[in-house]
């Protein structure tokens, strides 16, 4: 018997879908050491998800590639509510902007999951070694609890088994339509059976010792959707309903005279039930079609009877519910029905070792398109904490909010899925005494409201040790204790200092102008997600003796010895590898020069020289108008200080005269990196 | 002996710089039988031409990679210039905005040659199986006089050599400088000697039978640069001026106290010549530094002695010119030197079957970025034309007009460049009496003018059969006779009508909403380069009766059987292969749908169903603020039509009164494709 390979990895990911994608986006741009397995042969192609909040495109382009999905994506702008008139006939009873304008610098698109993930492949693949190891799945995990607290253990041991090309690729995944073979959902779909144990059994009997290794983890993260077996390893449950109306979805090139086929529309018909149309790139048109009318749990599995959905069947529902207009299709790009129920985990992780992301800790109907959404958020939130716990920058203790952070939103997300999803599969009510009916204006309302919640903008995360707010971590979050380690570093922000503002929620982003070359760039953009912390000092008019004063007594505090800046950067690393800090001012821009300001805004570099990237101003440009940032976000002429995450929220807010609130706030979870006389050293200067 | 290989090509491009990629760029969207070679074993991978006019952004955008360029490339916003002032220490005098606010939805910006060649061949082979074939260059040309008018025949016969691996690269690339060896462009400067000649011979002397191969040809394009062979053997020649001053050219990462070194600097010292500061991609900025402050011819031959240019000694010319200031670098990726003439040549074609384009036909100083523009300009007036001959679309007539349109920017480009060169070059005057010295004043008054002409924005193409305006093609172009086949159609532009669109200009681009899902969109994008024609509708109110009775009226003379539409556009191709017919209305939007306007804005087609891309509306958006395109371009309340061509150059701008102008205008070049009672049919309609 030959030995069976084992090796160490700091990160390992169980699924390739996008919550595991975001995972190793965020491991390949900070450097971690991390490998990404997933049970398939291949990436999806077609179908799935596809719509992208107002968020998750800040976040995609946060990573180097929204505009890839902006540029590619069919953009929604206008929302078009049917509704049957007094004659029980469909009549346009109202339009909504799509998305709130002004929320964010996107708006909601549409494009289907196979393209995002090929967005994060590329990624990945451009920043690291990182690939996605596909036929691969494990079959056996152990955590040894008495490691977990120690940060160099590896306390997980997972057994990987690689599968034949033949047991990777997935069955039943093609349905004969109009004489072609059409791709369809039904193999993903929660209407068919989990195949994890058929593939593990299978790859059993094939089993060769090569196809088998293990592997020794300090973080694991089970993203491997609905049916986790991750989740089931480390016995962790979902809550919740299981049971919902069927509904059927057809990817199609719809020959209609319906005059709003290219808008999202949400159609509700006196008695066949409801339609929701999202227009999508490449002429396509998705349809969620309502199948029944009442909740339906079917046999005792409280499953719908899968064989008797098909693609001429959906499409007549869809017919019924249209009528009297037309629908019909020559081209059909991909099919599912599903039944899905709101769950939730009771718990995010064990031991703040293994994790689970996305749908393995959450599902709920696909109709308000947040699945992918939430689960890419997920990661999103847990990658740059694992990362730099990993990279040894922060205490293990900031882990916990991951749990405290996105078990509350999962909640929101399944109350607001909840209710939406009543409201939309209800039959409408024919008066105001059709008590049993689903009134037309609480629909609007419900959708109007559910446009801020489904942008994902509202996120604001409790007070934790990275959130330094008022209030208990355990109120403001889900019940986690995540309070500062130590409450001596106890630090709170001045909440009233800017409106415009909120900690805990991402920061707005409005254009500034570099400094040394006068180009506008929104503030996002230069907060790209690569791990680093930024404290943004918006100085204001630094040509005011007083701000000039303020300002070169905080340089001072930011450069001591025992700064955060010195303390918690590694010696040797780059000046910016942990913290950037960042200055915007609203002195008028060409009565200075990046020269004028001080040197902790403008690091000095051997071989690059000083570094030009760093200060911004809030004045009108050339060419892209006047970001006005002071003014929108609320901005006192006093300044303030901001503590941005690596994830874009916020985390701190605070007075200018107060700089050394920002050493404490650091001092809450940071690792000091060395003696604090033993500050980085610059290079000899021009 | 073996047989030398013979075939046919359509199109062969030879040389495959900007001007040869452009051309095949457009064969390949056009669906042309063509090939490209090139005599360089490789791309070139830094250096060379650096600057993107906002018009060479349009067309690359419409070509559908603008946005590549767009962000990688370094944003310039303004210019600084810098004087001696009465003491000779010099200081910042001037800022210009780099490019005038409000020309372009771009703006000019840097990015290497490298990588726009890359983008140039990714989306050459995306849209075509066309590849650049290196190592390959021709050994002769015939041309056979009697088929030159013959459509059917390939009048031209090309011998191609395939060179070794080691004949295709490049001798003397590198220079070591700091101990590293670094990449110059001596070998493509015009300080070295051309070696076209030596790669001949050498390719002679190892000649395998198979390494040769002879080729027929429609259309043949020299695109091979200054030193063109292809210009060389059809015994064309170049006029103008021989000598310049002598520039270094270097690209670091600089360490430098200048305070302006990420500004587009022009800094003129007072004694020891001037810099030209290009601030790049990647920290890079490229200085244009005067290595002489006279015009030097040194040996017979006019050229500098070049084994006295190093990287040191332009370094050190640098630093004497920047004094007080002090500049270094640890980091340099490419440098050169050159002495470049103004030269134009006398023609640009021989039987309108051999064209040359870019460098080939003109050479002109680096220093205003020109060259690789107006080199891709070129062949993207070109391509478009010969693909609609190619493929059978229009008379070969048009063709003329390649250089009555080009010869003339070239003309143009000399007479800026030879004065700009001379303002650059020359020392500052000391005062109002210093005759010998360049006034201050005079050089801002020629930069501001010049940054209009450099933004390519500027140019306005001569009356010709597609160019339907008033006045003599001949006095109008470059004294080519380019007027209408046949005077039977000459139809002539009502220019009063919108004072916004110049026949023989670019269409300005603003933004409309789709009608159909009312998102907005810059003209330009639904302007693609894609060979098509648009004919625009600007149509007003179309609730207004008058406006939709016109409009009715229009759309009868469009569709029938004679029309352009259905005379011009081949049997069995799709509705939109020659023309894309546009509608622009100012009806409010919620009170229309795509429904209600004719039919040949919304072509039907039996598997798609109604074409929803062509109705458009201005109107202001959710989230982009309003284009009022009609306000913007002066378009009437009456409405009216305008031709653009597939380049984007307005051909034609006439009342909606006056339809049957649009099939006048199309019959003096397009070729009639079928009997005029066969009009191609529409499918059946839902
Ligand atoms: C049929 C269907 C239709 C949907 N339609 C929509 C929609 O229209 N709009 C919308 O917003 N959302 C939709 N969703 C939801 C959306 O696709 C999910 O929310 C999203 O994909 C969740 O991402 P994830 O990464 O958490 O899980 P998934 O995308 O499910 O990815 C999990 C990955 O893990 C792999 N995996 C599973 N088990 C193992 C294992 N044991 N070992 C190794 N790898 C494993 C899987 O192969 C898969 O690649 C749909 C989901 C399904 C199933
Ligand atoms: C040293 C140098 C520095 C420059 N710096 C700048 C600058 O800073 N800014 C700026 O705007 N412009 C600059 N230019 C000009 C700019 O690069 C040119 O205007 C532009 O490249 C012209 O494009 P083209 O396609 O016409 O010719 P080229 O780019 O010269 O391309 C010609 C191609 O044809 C090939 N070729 C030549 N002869 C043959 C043959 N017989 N058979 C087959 N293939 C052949 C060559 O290998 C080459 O690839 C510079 C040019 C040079 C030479």
């Amino acid at each position: 018997m030959s030995v069976i390979p084992e090796s160490n990895v700091d990160v390992l990911i169980v699924g390739a879908g996008p919550a595991g994608l975001m995972m190793a986006t965020w491991m390949a741009k900070c450097g971690i050491n991390a490998r990404i397995v997933d049970k398939r042969g291949t990436k999806i192609f077609n179908g799935q998800a596809d719509g992208l909040q107002c968020r998750t495109l800040e976040i995609l382009d946060s990573l180097g590639f929204g505009h890839r999905a902006w540029r590619e994506a069919n953009h929604m702008l206008e929302i078009c509510l049917w509704n049957p008139d007094e004659n029980g006939i469909i009549r346009r009873s109202d339009r909504i902007p799509d998305t709130i304008p002004g929320i964010s610098r996107f708006q909601q698109v549409v494009l289907h999951q196979g393209r995002i993930e090929r967005f994060f492949l590329d990624s990945i693949a451009e920043a690291s070694d990182i690939r996605v190891e596909r036929g691969v799945m494990p079959s056996s995990l152990k955590i040894d609890e008495s490691a977990v607290e120690d940060d160099a253990a590896y306390p997980i041991t997972v057994t990987l088994r690689h599968l034949s090309e033949e047991e990777a690729t997935p069955k039943q995944s093609s349905t004969s339509a109009n004489g072609q073979s059409v791709q369809d959902g039904l193999f993903r779909s929660n209407l068919a059976k989990d195949d994890t144990q058929d593939l593990l059994d299978a790859a059993k009997i094939n089993a060769k010792a090569n196809s088998e290794e293990v592997i020794h983890a300090k973080y694991m993260i089970g993203a491997d959707g609905a049916h986790s077996w991750t989740r089931n390893q480390i016995g962790l449950k979902l809550e919740g309903d299981s049971t919902d109306y069927i509904w059927g979805v057809l990817d199609i090139v719809p020959i209609t005279d319906f005059p709003d086929i290219r808008m999202r529309c949400a159609i509700h018909s006196a008695d066949c039930g409801s339609i929701m149309v999202i227009p999508r790139e490449n002429k396509l048109v998705r349809l969620y079609i309502q199948l029944t009318t009442t909740s339906k749990n079917g046999d005792n599995s409280g499953r719908a009877d899968r064989s008797k959905i098909n693609p001429q069947m959906i499409l007549e529902s869809a017919q019924r519910i249209l009528a009297p207009y037309k629908i019909t299709y020559r081209k059909l790009d991909w099919w599912t029905a599903y039944q899905i129920g709101q769950r939730v985990g009771t718990s995010f992780s064990v031991h703040e070792r293994v994790f689970l992301a996305g749908d393995a800790v959450h599902t709920h109907s696909p109709k308000a398109g947040q699945g992918m959404n939430v689960s890419m958020q997920d990661s999103f939130n847990l990658g740059w904490k694992i990362a730099s716990v990993v990279k040894g920058h922060a205490h293990r203790s900031i882990l916990k909010t991951y749990q405290s952070e996105r078990r509350r939103i999962a909640q929101d997300l399944i109350a607001f899925d909840h209710k939406f999803s009543r409201l939309f599969s209800g039959r409408p009510a024919k008066d105001v005494m059709d008590a049993e009916g689903i009134s037309m204006e609480e629909f609007k309302a419900a959708f109007e409201k559910g446009n801020m919640f489904a942008s994902g903008i509202a996120v604001n995360y409790g007070a934790s040790a990275i959130v330094a707010k008022e209030g208990s971590s355990e109120e403001q979050g889900d019940g986690t204790d995540v309070s500062v380690a130590n409450a001596k570093h106890r630090v709170i922000s001045d909440q009233s200092l800017c409106s415009g503002i909120t900690v805990g929620m991402r920061i707005p982003s409005h254009k500034v102008l570099s400094q040394a070359d006068a180009r506008p760039w929104h503030l996002h953009e230069v907060l790209p997600s690569n791990g680093r912390w930024r404290v943004i000092v918006f100085a204001g008019n630094t040509n005011d003796d007083r701000q000039r004063d303020k300002l070169g007594k905080l340089s001072e505090v930011f450069s001591a010895p025992n700064s955060f800046l010195n303390l918690y950067t590694p010696k040797g690393a780059r000046y910016d590898e942990v913290f950037e800090v960042l200055l915007v001012h609203k002195a008028p821009r060409q009565s200075v020069t990046v020269l004028d300001f001080p040197e902790v805004f403008r690091p000095y570099d051997e071989v690059d020289g000083w570094d030009y990237n760093k200060i911004f101003v809030d004045e009108v440009s050339y060419h892209e108008g006047f970001g006005d940032i002071y003014g929108a976000l609320g901005i006192p002429q006093d300044g303030c200080i901001v503590i941005v995450r690596p994830d874009q929220y916020v985390s701190y807010v605070g007075s200018m005269e107060e700089p050394a609130a920002v050493n404490s706030f650091f001092a809450g979870f940071m690792k000091e990196q060395h003696a604090k006389d033993e500050a980085p050293t610059n290079g000899t200067k021009v």
